[in-house]
């Protein structure tokens, strides 16, 4: 009986032969848009040679995971974190090389915030003297900590953090005390079960003469919360794990509560703070928004990533749809027509196909984000802060932009896929669960649109003010251009020029710029009036970004072939005329595009994915995403789509190695096992 | 210790007191609109008897639940679904009192087929005599059955199934076989671990006199497939669950194959279709629609259950967003000033007002759908098949309509609340997870949308035909005033008149409908190259359905007050208005609405949601859901957030009974215990 689905093959045409044809019809190469993507930084390579090592791990086969508690989820965590550190010290892998192997293993592990915003934040903001101290520790993993900023009641406001640092003169020591329920660390990763140390953001409150204290907003201080031996909290500290969550079910997210509990004076943070011991007297940080440079850079890395989160998703999608088929055309003469690829309607495309060009959009503007910020890194270092207000607002809309594109995307890929989308064989479902943290950790995507609106009035205001003078920088020639042209009538063609494309969107964003500084600067309009408009601005100047970014990392590869540039020319036109379209009415409105233009948008999409669709394949394999990763029967590279979800559901799933007992008036459950409702109750 | 956080309470402005203002502050009353929705069925009497007996037992408890293993997960279910029914024997209930319990436990138990597909399917499609043999069987759950149509290789696509019913002449018996790996059985709920029973839908082969086998299409069979005392599948039966899923993680979602099992003849559903055992001859149904009777009961379902799943999502968002605090406003002059609540920025309002508007709207709309549908099916019972077509288009447009706003909404709702939304407090999680199984289910949001297009370019060529005769029905009197005035300029006052709003939905409507007619029966264009503009058809007909539905029902309530009904009419409104911004230029191209009001659109918006907000905590109390059914920390009727957030963390979390340890160099995972990866991997 067992050998009677073993000897079964699905219907034809099966799945690898008909991606070897999609493959073959495409004449672009594979290998050589790989290389476009990833040659300047060793990626692949990287990726062949880390992977081939897990690979040999069974601790990091992904088939059981799903099945998990959450408790045993989180233990299998530990183990990986613990096998991924020592494959790191036996290999001697780069801290890359590391980052490659969690980006593999696909999960965060419970030690993800020590060497992330744990060590970066040290790096950033402690003295040298406290670097010579802590950083060999960390390093050596010697203690592990983590990164406790966001309360119970606060997130996104850090400047109403509740949990106080007293400064106790006489002892010389600060206490930490947490005076509301609301003041709880909240969301912590690592710190919930694995953290030993923890830095610390709390409100410095410092004595004064009459005996009052006086706040000096959160400061920054490295803690130690757990006993190094028995791993149990201090006295004075409360901590723990604050449960499952949508996703990160592999991350000890924390509430910590403090008791007045004391810290040395060695505790503060103080590369740009100092607190004096003698004289109690405190020096703020030259800008204070130097602080804010660890969160500057993990938006940096969130940018980067999003490329490569929604091509995984992309490429399930592709292949699949490629492969499954579904209904014969109606108005087909021909009665022994087989079914169509589903990726063959219109319906399927208008999906998928704008997400690929979204996942190319995605990698050129992470990339430029990544340089942006090392760039701005550098000066800081050379103490030029000048760079930071623009790469502040840089990150913001692009952090909000990107991570909406990418969670909303993956959800769009899934449902792309019918049923089987549905199902574990898609490998979206822990992606999909784990991603739909990035709209809103590191700064609400729908809040953080502020910070880079209000640095767009001020640049908008810049420009008015010297309309004159030549422009600053690239905005500043934007603006000024606007500014001087706004009621000349002009058109572009969106329809047949590139360049005008990106002049498109430049005359919009601008149109909008002028639009919020009028109604703020101009006739005085509240703040939070007009939040929505902000939102706007804060996304058409990153869209603006993004498909500028795109359209100029085409043209700066003098040795692209003819082909490969025709075709990522049109993702590109794809990207930005499914934009225009989504936002009609704006481009209409402010003169960006003509009813003639708009009217003839939806055939000249329709027609965009029709040359597009040849390559789909090609594409999504340039990206070079492996199926380990992947973890997707529908998406494999080899296109055995059936034969592997069968064999997920017939030899792998451990729930079909009971039998159940139907009989409702039968307490037991699982037949022969008398197991009962009050045998699943204990486990509760 | 242990202490120090039971003493704690949250900062100032508490949850509780914020929300006893919300409700004093607002004039409409909950018990007026509760009734108002409610009254006509009896829901709110029905939920509170029931809830009263869920409460008392312990099984029902969700606390843990996220906490569990696929496999315990499930046998929580099984167990649930005994008790269920058990407390149906002991109380007498209802197949609605029934349905009401697992409403308010909120899963789909292993049984859910059982009640639904399968009885409605024999109910349906059996003939007298057939449903004398099974019926009794079915009530009393001395079998557990299931429904198996869709296969690995074809879901929405019924005709090609590949699952074969050979009838064999001599022996009187069909012979189920599946000739592929693609042909077995997928997807279906109860059978892959409960059903011993299942109506499975087969490609009925018939002998011709020359000896080859005709395919009469796929027939319905009524088919034993597990004993019924050892509940193993019989020989010739392969039957699994398929692995853990997205959200339905409660449900046995089955494959299943036949290797030449013979049915008796007894077994094909005949209450339509009939095979002459003698003379081998096969009458099929007059109207083959009719076998769809119970996918189209199905979708009214589904319909008229999307308002209340968004009513959910709505309330804990409302309610939260209501309590959460977040900066202070930037333009006040006074310094003591606290900080605003989320609720009262327009950013977060446009996400959740227009929401609670959409859950007004389908409620609704689902009570419409279910009316007609119970219409449609009485007039068949009767012999009369007219209105079928008419109500498998609607049940079409508005399961893909309003299953994509829902499952839109919630996740729309989760990401509003920021933080605390990704975390399980939220209460939305499982309800997401399921939920996204409903754009997909029963036919694809995409893909039906064709079955409600093509239905109304049948009916747009009908008004065109008989332009001068007098309208049908409402739709072709809508189609023959806007053929006889479309070139007539008209405007319509969507700002400042409701019956305006409802004119220019229809007019869009039939203008999309007039111009799909005029590309596929006048120039003849390819079904499958305009599927975008019949999704758009589809669309738009579902929202001119949604919205005058929504219009008609406050003006048939005569007793309603004049406030209630205001407010009322503002969500209307803004649904409305929402809806036209999202396609402005849709709503421009086709003369619905002119620059001038789509140019003061957000405007109107804005002011429509700021007369909204003071009543919004009051409009969520009034459907009446449970905190029971809402299993939220967020969402709490009282208030109490944070305390329940933190109660959850710290008290109920059992993850935080264990100590860790962090020594990447020790095998050790928890301290103390010794256990270690292999540990773990031997549970994989």
């Amino acid at each position: 009986m067992t050998g009677f689905p073993d000897n079964l093959k699905p219907s034809e045409p099966n799945g690898p032969s008909i991606l070897e044809r999609e493959r073959k019809n495409s004449q672009i190469s594979v290998t050589e848009i790989a290389n476009h993507l990833y040659a300047h930084n060793g990626f692949l390579k990287r990726q062949s040679r880390v992977l081939s090592l897990l690979l040999k791990e069974p601790l990091f086969s992904k088939t059981q995971q799903a099945q998990l508690s959450r408790i045993d989820r989180f233990k299998l965590a530990v183990a990986r974190g613990k096998l991924i550190r020592r494959l790191q010290d036996v290999h001697q892998w780069s801290l890359e090389d590391y980052k490659m192997a969690h980006y593999l293993v696909d999960e965060p592990t419970p030690y993800h915030l020590h060497m992330q915003m744990f060590r970066t934040t040290i790096l950033e903001q402690a003295s040298d003297e406290q670097k010579d101290f802590w950083l060999p520790k960390i390093e050596s993993w010697d203690i592990i900590g983590a990164y406790a900023q966001t309360e119970l009641g606060h997130g996104s406001n850090v400047q109403g953090i509740e949990l106080q640092a007293r400064w106790d003169m006489k002892e010389g020591e600060f206490v930490l005390h947490s005076p509301t329920l609301t003041a709880s660390k909240w969301w912590n990763g690592t710190l919930g079960r694995m953290a030993n140390h923890a830095v610390v953001m709390a409100r410095l409150l410092l004595p004064q003469p009459a005996g009052d204290y006086v706040s000096h907003g959160p400061q920054a201080f490295i803690v130690q919360v757990r006993d190094l031996k028995t791993h149990l909290p201090l006295d004075g500290v409360i901590i723990g794990d604050i449960g499952p969550k949508y996703g990160y079910n592999t991350m000890d997210n924390a509430y910590m509560l403090f008791n007045s509990f004391r810290i040395p004076h060695s505790a503060l943070l103080s590369r740009y703070a100092h607190l004096n011991p003698e004289t109690g007297v405190f020096t703020k940080p030259e800008k204070p928004v130097a602080v804010y440079g660890s969160m500057t850079n993990v938006r940096a890395n969130i940018v980067h990533d999003a490329g490569l989160a929604l091509a995984r998703a992309v490429t399930v999608a592709v292949r699949y749809t490629a492969i499954r088929r579904q209904f014969r055309d109606r108005d087909s003469l021909d009665p022994d027509s087989g079914e169509l690829a589903v990726l063959d309607y219109p319906t399927v495309q208008i999906r998928i196909l704008p997400l690929l060009a979204a996942a190319f959009a995605l990698h050129y503007t992470g990339r430029a984000m990544y340089e942006s910020y090392h760039r701005a890194r550098h000066d800081i270092e050379q103490g030029n802060f000048q760079g930071l207000a623009h790469m502040h607002s840089l990150s913001s809309g692009l952090k909000s932009l990107c991570t909406t594109m990418t969670a909303d995307g993956i959800e769009v890929c899934r449902r792309s896929m019918g049923g089987h989308g549905f199902g574990g064989g898609s490998g979206l479902i822990q992606l999909n669960n784990d991603y739909l943290a990035k709209p809103t950790v590191e700064g609400d995507n729908w809040m953080i649109t502020q910070q880079s609106a209000s640095h767009l009035i001020k640049q908008m205001r810049f420009a008015v003010g010297t309309l004159n003078s030549p422009p600053a920088d690239e905005t500043d020639a934007g603006f000024k251009y606007f500014i001087k042209h706004r009621t000349v009538a002009r058109t572009f063609d969106i329809l047949g020029n590139d360049e005008d494309i990106c002049a498109s969107f430049q005359w919009k964003a601008s149109y909008q710029a002028y639009e919020v500084y009028h109604e703020r600067v101009v006739k005085n309009s509240r703040w939070n009036n007009i939040l929505l408009q902000l939102h706007q601005l804060s996304q058409s100047h990153a869209q603006l970004f993004m498909v500028k970014t795109f359209f100029d990392s085409l043209n700066s590869c003098p040795d692209m072939s003819p082909l490969t540039k025709e075709v990522l020319l049109d993702l590109f036109r794809l990207l930005a005329l499914t934009i225009i379209k989504s936002e009609s009415y704006d481009f209409l409105r402010s003169g960006a595009a003509s009813p003639v233009c708009l009217d003839a948008l939806p055939a000249k999409i329709q027609f965009l994915m029709a040359q597009i669709r040849p390559h789909a394949v090609n594409l999504v394999d340039s990206w070079m995403i492996p199926d380990y990763l992947l973890d997707s029967a529908l998406g494999r590279s080899d296109g055995q789509v059936y034969e592997d979800l069968f064999h997920r559901a017939h030899r792998l799933n451990p729930l079909n190695k009971l039998t159940f007992n139907p009989n409702y008036l039968d307490d037991e459950i699982v037949k022969g096992t008398g197991e009962n409702a009050l045998g699943i109750l204990s486990k509760m």
